[in-house]
């Protein structure tokens, strides 16, 4: 078993697709060119190939411990961690001011997909600090930044989110963790804290945690939520951070997977903490943190995604079964065309979902040199698709590749299964991909559907690109027309339905939609892009084989409430 | 957590939709009235929520596990497997004469979906047992069946099916293990077989494996093939099973779920056998075997999606999460759109996959009754459908119950996590769906598609009926006749389309459609019958929400498979 990050495919999009060469005229990333990203990602190929990718089934078999009061990680994880450190990968994208690299979110995100495809419960650690990092930077107080941000970067210490409490999951707006001002401006935090991914472990001197909390007297609802920055132990007077603040470890969770990862109940008993943004106002703090990792989420799916696709192309061709129908004698099940349907739609759900989150990553990046509305928006709309779309990719193609193994992809051994277990926290953490689309259909669809409807008009462009080639039958651009004019009349009717009941009662149909008409448009300009007949073959088989299940999403997302409540449970 | 069997649906099918009256008027089941299977079924309930469901979540923390040579089930799983005996419950579809219940496989059906909902590793033994009671029965000599049939269907023996060698999977034609006939008219057989469910354990004082083999000097492939009975004791002169055979356990698989049964590779070594059926036959034999389980399987895909469905709703029913769309205040997720459209997803597909496999059964049973070839065909072609679609539903349900749970879902005490597991296995056992869906373009398509048109005439009466009453709109009848003769032209292609691998590249998604629409003829149906509003409201749910995916399959089927190949890989 091995993992080969697929450097030229994400050159490819760089270059030809997402036009990386733009990004250039930017002070922050003018010596940015094509060489130097090429020789940021074989660096980081290296690391996951050779030392995250073996600890992989390691750490599902030997996954991190409580011990005495410490949690142990799995093993190899804390040498591994160490070279993330050492290779700067923990605080790539943070500012070089403090010792990070300042790279914009789209090289981030190849990086992030290639270690997470490497290990993804080891990657999910510098994920969080990342996110972080990037709270830090918009919302800390001068004095936070430069006590935190350095550490964060370099990964001496590293970073976590804490939102979700017993009764408050989804609904974070119900979180009862208390908050109370001290005569030095810091402030006591009390209450529980669950399901704080990478919440305590052995790998980092200290471990920051971004808590949402209440202060006295605030507003019910996120209206009333603050956030605090709480690290596990406090700075003494050499600055070394070996002062207990009274966060304990209450457990850690047994889940169906990302066994590496150590997933903490913590307890906040008067632990002394700094707050984040303005009093109150701690949701807009902690949903920078969330966006960023959302698109990160999305990445993993993607990350599982290419990954179980290598691993299903390996044993297809390799494993000899059934007399070959179209050459003489037996051959290897790479011959059977059902297992050629599974590896094809494997291909396009992963080349798409990567498209995705690529186009994410620029459209944050360029809104940020910007400073443009416009580009914000258009970020803000393609998040909860990248991240819902491609961990649903990422769990659809987890699956196809437990099948093409066939018995084997049932067994512990053969590893696939680990992937299909992996993957599927990648549609349920960073909020539930049913609350992503309630956010595409609600917040994300403001100012009438403008930024959808741009996106659409891209698409529209793609198609008339098409028509000018002789790469593409007019059937096949009929076919991707009749999605996008499908998918703008179902955009019509979210945006012109008040009741959001309604509308969210076709999120989901509704954000899959998006995503696989999205789809088309990658996969046909990426195929225009390269003339290369091998990319027409795959898109033709896209908008022949998936693309369609577009309609039955569109069809399913307009049919409002009603019918859902006429039921009883 | 809890299971209850779904009796008041079950028999709402039987006696509404599927006319289980007819049954009476053979001799054979005369006495079987609706109050008699409720009995029955009552009785199983009572077995399956008491005994079987408190073991399942005990025998994923504590596999089977191999010690000193001998296989040790899970904690329970001998008393439990005492009661299913002594119940009759392994033996109830066998011939009364070697004392059977000779009941039909719609009751039997019944009966093991719902000890499957309760632990579907426990049940899978007795799932083999009664495939070959079956085999047995129909092939072997009056000497074989006179010994092992008592043995077997009273459960004091239990049965395997012995296909799949290392390099022999769903090319069973590939086999290698050898037979050799002896002196006395017995076989020896020699060769090693994996992935046998159940190959080895502590429960029954016997284990009756039958083997596929091949004779000296048999012509390659299948047709090169012969079945062998081969017990892991041999019966000494006081008839008791003793003597060790040569039936060896090199080990147990660990596998990603279903961790209750385990699955032997067993190595035989000059071990004695007896023939059942002919010389180079064997493939035959198997299949009355094969397609019983295929049917048992389904059917567990099934089971799994209930139980799954059931742990959803009662989690829905208690997690309060979220200001209410619906009412004033808080509530449980049950408010919220995007939950109630996952649990009546789960619940649709749950019950369209139930009508099928009911369906199969049925089918089944009057083909034998009536010894009727139109009726055999009609068995013959929904089995791989009642498979595939059941099983492929079921990892879709438990999916979705995993969703419903959030992060709650992801973790090991919550209990569904490992429906999810479990029920991945059915997709592939017994021929994988893929295996299935090329069964169902090939052999299942003979005679120009006959039975296929004939089962597509009776959804078109459906509509018809439909269309003759107010329960539903014209739009939604106008959805089902769209599905309908989408799916029959289809049908048409496949049946006219010569190049079998133009057929196979659409196999699968033929077989979701054929499902799909299936399901919509079962779900107005059921609504017709009942005339309740209720089961309108699912029908108008499923007609709106999932059937529109049959035309996406469609889309998918028709393509051929040059576009497969035009792709390296």
């Amino acid at each position: 078993m091995a993992y080969t990050a697929p450097l030229e495919e994400m050159l490819f999009l760089l270059e030809n697709v997402f036009d990386i060469k733009k990004m250039q005229k930017y002070d922050s990333f003018s010596s940015l060119d094509i060489d130097t990203i090429n020789s940021i990602l074989l660096e980081a190929s290296r690391v996951s190939e050779k030392t995250l990718f073996p600890l992989n089934a390691i750490s599902d078999q030997i996954p991190a411990k409580q011990e005495n009061g410490e949690i142990i990680c799995s093993p190899g994880f804390l040498e591994a961690y160490k070279e993330l450190c050492s290779g700067g990968w923990v605080g790539m994208a943070g500012s070089t001011f403090f010792g990070g690299m300042g790279m914009p979110a789209i090289v981030t995100s190849c990086v992030n997909e290639i270690m997470n495809s490497g290990c993804v419960s080891l990657a999910l650690n510098p994920l969080m600090t990342q996110g972080q990092i990037e709270a830090l930077e918009h919302h800390a107080s001068e004095e936070i930044k430069e006590i935190f941000l350095p550490k964060l970067i370099s990964g001496e210490w590293s970073g976590t989110m804490n939102l979700t409490e017993p009764m408050a999951g989804s609904d974070v707006g119900a979180l009862t963790s208390q908050a109370t001002q001290l005569e030095d401006g810091s402030y006591s935090i009390t209450g529980q804290k669950i399901y704080i991914s990478w919440g305590d472990h052995n790998l980092s001197e200290n471990i920051c945690h971004l808590v949402l909390a209440r202060l006295p007297n605030a507003p019910i609802g996120t209206k009333g939520i603050s956030l605090f920055l709480v690290p596990k132990y406090l700075l003494d007077s050499d600055k070394k951070p070996t002062i207990t603040n009274n966060v304990k470890t209450i457990s850690i969770e047994k889940k169906m997977g990302l066994h590496g990862s150590p997933t903490a109940v913590l307890e906040y008993a008067g632990s002394i903490g700094w707050i984040v943004g303005n009093p109150n106002d701690g949701m807009r703090a902690m949903f920078t943190m969330m966006n960023n990792a959302r698109l990160g989420v999305g990445i993993q799916g993607l990350s599982q995604a290419e990954v179980s696709y290598q691993q299903a192309i390996n044993f297809a061709k390799n494993r000899k079964q059934g007399r070959s129908l179209i050459k003489d004698g037996f051959n290897t099940i790479l011959d059977h065309a059902d297992v050629r349907r599974n590896l094809l739609l494997m291909r396009c759900l992963t080349l798409v979902s990567r498209a995705i989150c690529f186009e994410t990553a620029m459209a944050i990046d360029l809104s940020k040199q910007e400073n443009s509305e416009e580009l914000r928006d258009r970020a803000a709309f393609l998040t909860p698709i990248a991240k819902a779309f491609s961990t649903d990719s990422g769990c659809r193609v987890a699956e196809l590749a437990v099948q093409v193994h066939g018995g084997m992809g049932y067994i512990r051994d053969t590893g696939v299964e680990q992937f299909y277990r992996d993957v599927r926290i990648t549609a349920i953490y960073e909020g539930t991909n049913g609350i992503q689309a309630m956010d595409l259909v609600g917040r994300k669809l403001s100012k009438n559907g403008k930024t959808a409807k741009a996106l659409i008009k891209e698409i529209e462009n793609t198609e008339k690109a098409c028509a000018k080639t002789n790469s593409f039958s007019p059937e096949i651009i009929k076919k991707i027309k009749s999605a996008r004019c499908d998918l703008y009349q179902t955009l019509d009717w979210m945006v012109n339905t008040n009741n959001l009941n309604d509308r969210f009662s076709g999120a989901t149909p509704f954000l899959k939609a998006f995503g696989l008409v999205l789809g088309a448009h990658y996969l046909i300009k990426s195929a225009l892009a390269s003339q290369d007949t091998e990319r027409c073959s795959i898109a033709k088989f896209y908008v022949n084989n998936i693309l369609p299940e577009s309609h039955a999403a569109t069809q399913a997302s307009v049919n409002g409430s009603v019918e859902l409540y006429e039921i009883s449970f």
